[in-house]
């Protein structure tokens, strides 16, 4: 059987896997550190909204991470050669566009704008362009509300379209010289194939759908006349981005001879279409219809898919359903939670002061959020009487705000730290809930749910609760690095290693032995818990205008008594 | 000019005080530790609603302290003589009732009762008759909502009646055993009197009006067919309680030969009637009419003084109205806070860990203090963005209600300890505001505040916010012994040191040179934020069930940018 190779581009540093088509081991891996800015982003001290990404180091990584990874897999394998590798598939960060000239070459890279950070990729969580994504929303509400349908309501300022008109009303030099803008996980797969225009780019239906507001439906991206509506200068632009962007099902094109010899693989094999992180993470995990993923982290993202033969109505407040995303032939659906794992780090780090206090360095605190679990994990559930909301980074699914904040309710006189780290798990596993109350609501059925990341394979005191709260039986994906995985099983269906991607999903991805299934008498107290939960939720969250909490606080003691 | 002696019976020990009655020096002070329990308050591992005292203690206290507090002021002032004590005061913690026989001779030193908890003294924080406190509550609701009236509409646990009534529900062999029940403020006093009955006890109006539903409009305590509707073996117990009772201008009586002997004092000085030790604490803080005397430790308790010339409404929400308690001529009222201090302890200790993790042995946890009170001092109003409830241990004052708790809102993933702990001072700032707001919206003038207690002499920051968020001036006494320093003010006026109260609190009290006047810019913010806060308030509080909360998170928010 062949190998193909996945690479995952993210925040901090990229990944390459070189996986086996036969049954998805993972023979060589190999990671990346960024070498620019703080840990990968270069950031602006006197404006924190700021994060972008040096494009030379995507292609340092490209060279160093691939090569490395295959150096791994010869020496794990010994009759591993790469002579062997068949397909490449590449997931990256997203929306993170950046400016290209006519020759598809990042302007970074050229010297006028070398130390212009407007030249740079502006990754996924730069907030500049708040301003530009408020604005959009109004005229979107105003003259297309259809585009927003499809996108929860809201447009975000993490998204393409607002950093480019962010770019050009600061900094109209870059604009100007920008003959396109790419999407990271467009980009790579581009620079395999060795796409020397910005139109030979194959560009992947994911960023384009859940990012740029491209639908077959209006005829592809937003219309000149919309675009005209938010700055006469953006409009010309259309013509110079794309007229069609693709599923997983089309190729990218084929490695180049130039990046073929720089990565010591053979030339012309497929190169996947490139899709954002999770996406290819939902794949790697085993996503199918039914089947909920969870990539857990510092935020949390969800996928879902429904067949493209159903209809799938718009969900109020769902930040993407996207026909071809994810898996060819299906919508493909996401939403996620804007803080889970960073929240209990807040908690850990800047609150009781664990850990390394936030300079940066990695999982500083990691004693203290042991010593927290454990003493979570004997309390039983209501027992600390305490409810928080999971907003400290606002909510991005369901209400779409970032003007919201967290909550803690219930503190007594003895509450301990331990129990607060309880309640703000059980925030995430109630956002989560509401998540899939809302997917389930609109006809996505959620019946198991998978989860990857690091929290995830690491908290089984997290994953219980998430069990108890959802009612759902929850697995954890076998791979470490489902982003990977999944960009390696869409290049192996493209080279024809598999027919399909669900007989590849059966060969290549696995689950953790771990079944966390949900505890009656713990379900029956997060029930209870759950509807004091939305109370709040709908109260802060502007759901309603006229809240009854007067006795939320009296029924948070007395599910306390009771447990 | 001469001396009278300050008695202060506190929750840990009791204190005498040696006061020259011309300009209030203390020349004299003594503390002594009740022996008995934990800290001096016997608990039940079984019960942490139970905490009552060792009546032995009190008398043990009442011999040591104060021959301490004498030879102290000998040593203090070469001139000094006990000959030339004129009289003696005593407060005490209220409602801490104790079962007496016949002879006034606590049930406790019976050695029938030695180890039995039911005769030793209800301390005022003993909580076990909350079942008593509900059904007596219910019951005045229907049948004497009068006497509801003057106490804020909800009767306490923590009061006489319920804690009679518990102990004969539970222990009616102890209740039968019981011939009158004597508050402690009351007890002292007839002990120096030498009363060997508790007809000859002169009870004082601060307890019975404040705690056990006494007021001449309806004929002394609550009447028999009212208390047999509670328990028919209740209703006997009236009569041999008291039909009368007084305010300082009377007395307790004189001292006897024999606790004359004991002290070490003349026999036959006058003994002030006994008060409640914040009503004597508000004595020796000079309150007046418009001046608000505010007591801040672990609780806060306030109080003012209206004149008995004018009317004064029942005022919903605040615990007493009493004519005659606190200053003779006044209406003496009484609210507080359940927590103030308390909270602040709790952070620190059981959520930070700072401290020796509450074990007691008093101060834990002062470095940390002292660290997030310099961080929390740098921050300006509204800059953490978070807003709190004050009602870690419940709502005394306004809602009147136990079964309220704590919250903290506004936190994002950067919010910090030392925001947190600004945000929890503000909290009880603002409870202490609204509690302002009411009186004044009854008539009760608030012009100033003289505040007393450990965090008012050592929280400079913690005044300044008070007296931003309250727009008042805020002073703080002289005496670090107010409570005590009242009580010698009594027994000095009773002496015939003084003519009257006005001219021995102007001779004998005094303020701290600092004043905390309100800064305008910071009030503005925190005009802002007491909205809000009103908003919480009264949507968990239950003064509305149709709360429109939904811009209360962005609000904060402007707020937080503004500053």
């Amino acid at each position: 059987m062949p190998y193909t190779i996945g690479l995952d581009y993210g925040t901090n540093s990229a990944r390459a896997l070189v996986a086996d088509c036969a049954d998805g081991r993972e023979i060589g891996v190999a990671v990346f550190d960024y070498p620019s800015g703080r840990q990968g982003v270069v950031l602006d001290p006197a404006n924190h909204l700021l994060a972008r990404q040096n494009p030379a180091d995507y292609l340092l990584a490209l060279e160093h991470a691939t090569r490395a990874a295959l150096a791994d897999a010869a020496r794990n394998e010994a009759a591993f050669s790469p002579a062997q590798v068949v397909g490449i598939g590449m997931d990256g960060t997203g929306s993170s566009p950046l400016p290209v000239d006519a020759h598809n070459r990042p302007l970074a890279l050229d010297p006028r704008f070398a130390a212009n950070p407007n030249a740079l990729c502006w990754l996924w969580k730069d907030h500049t362009s708040i301003p530009q994504a408020e604005a959009l929303t109004q005229t979107a509400r105003r003259l297309r509300p259809q585009y927003l349908a499809k996108i929860g309501g809201v447009y975000s300022s993490e998204w393409f379209w607002a950093k480019i008109w962010r770019c050009l009303v600061t900094d109209p030099e870059v604009f100007a010289a920008a003959h396109s803008w790419v999407e990271l996980a467009d980009f790579i797969p581009a620079v395999l194939a060795g796409a020397d225009a910005p139109e030979k780019i194959v560009r992947g239906v994911c960023t384009a759908g859940h990012k740029a507001m491209y639908a077959e439906e209006w005829g592809g991206l937003p219309d000149e006349e919309f675009l005209a509506a938010l700055d006469p200068r953006l409009a010309p632009l259309r013509d110079r981005l794309y007229t069609r962007a693709h599923d997983a099902s089309a190729t990218a094109g084929a490695l180049c001879p130039e990046w073929a010899a720089r990565l010591g693989l053979p030339a012309g094999i497929p190169i996947a279409i490139g899709e954002m992180d999770v996406h290819y993470g939902a794949i790697g995990c085993g996503v199918a219809e039914g089947t909920l993923v969870k990539v857990i982290g510092t935020s949390t993202c969800d996928c879902a898919v429904v067949s493209a033969q159903k209809t799938v109505a718009d969900i109020p407040g769902i930040c993407g359903i996207v026909h071809g995303a994810i898996l060819p032939g299906y919508f493909g659906i996401e939403a996620g939670q804007s803080a889970v794992g960073d929240i209990f780090k807040w908690f850990v780090e800047a609150v009781l002061g664990g850990g390394t206090g936030g300079t940066g360095g990695g999982g500083g605190g990691d004693a203290l959020h042991g010593k927290l679990t454990a003493e979570a994990a004997a309390l039983r559930p209501g027992q600390s009487g305490l409810l928080a909301l999971d907003w400290n980074n606002g909510n991005r699914t369901i209400l779409v705000n970032q003007s919201l904040s967290g909550l803690l309710l219930g503190q007594t006189l003895y509450t301990s730290a331990a129990e607060i780290y309880r309640a703000l798990i059980e925030a995430t596993a109630f956002g989560a809930r509401a998540i899939i109350g809302r997917l389930r609501e609109y006809g996505v059925p959620v019946e198991r749910i998978v989860c990857s990341g690091g929290i995830a394979e690491k908290n089984p005191l997290l994953m219980q609760i998430y069990a108890d709260v959802t009612g759902c039986e929850i697995r954890v994906s076998r791979s470490a690095q489902s982003c990977a995985l999944g960009a390696a099983i869409g290049a192996a269906v493209l080279a024809g290693a598999h027919p399909d991607f669900q007989t590849a999903q059966a060969a290549m991805t696995g689950l953790k032995p771990a079944l966390y299934k949900p505890v009656p008498a713990a379900q029956a107290v997060y029930e209870k818990l759950y509807a004091l939960y939305l109370a709040l939720h709908d109260a802060f969250g502007g759901v309603t205008r006229s809240a009854d909490l007067s006795a939320l606080m009296r029924e948070l003691l007395a599910i306390k008594a009771a447990a």
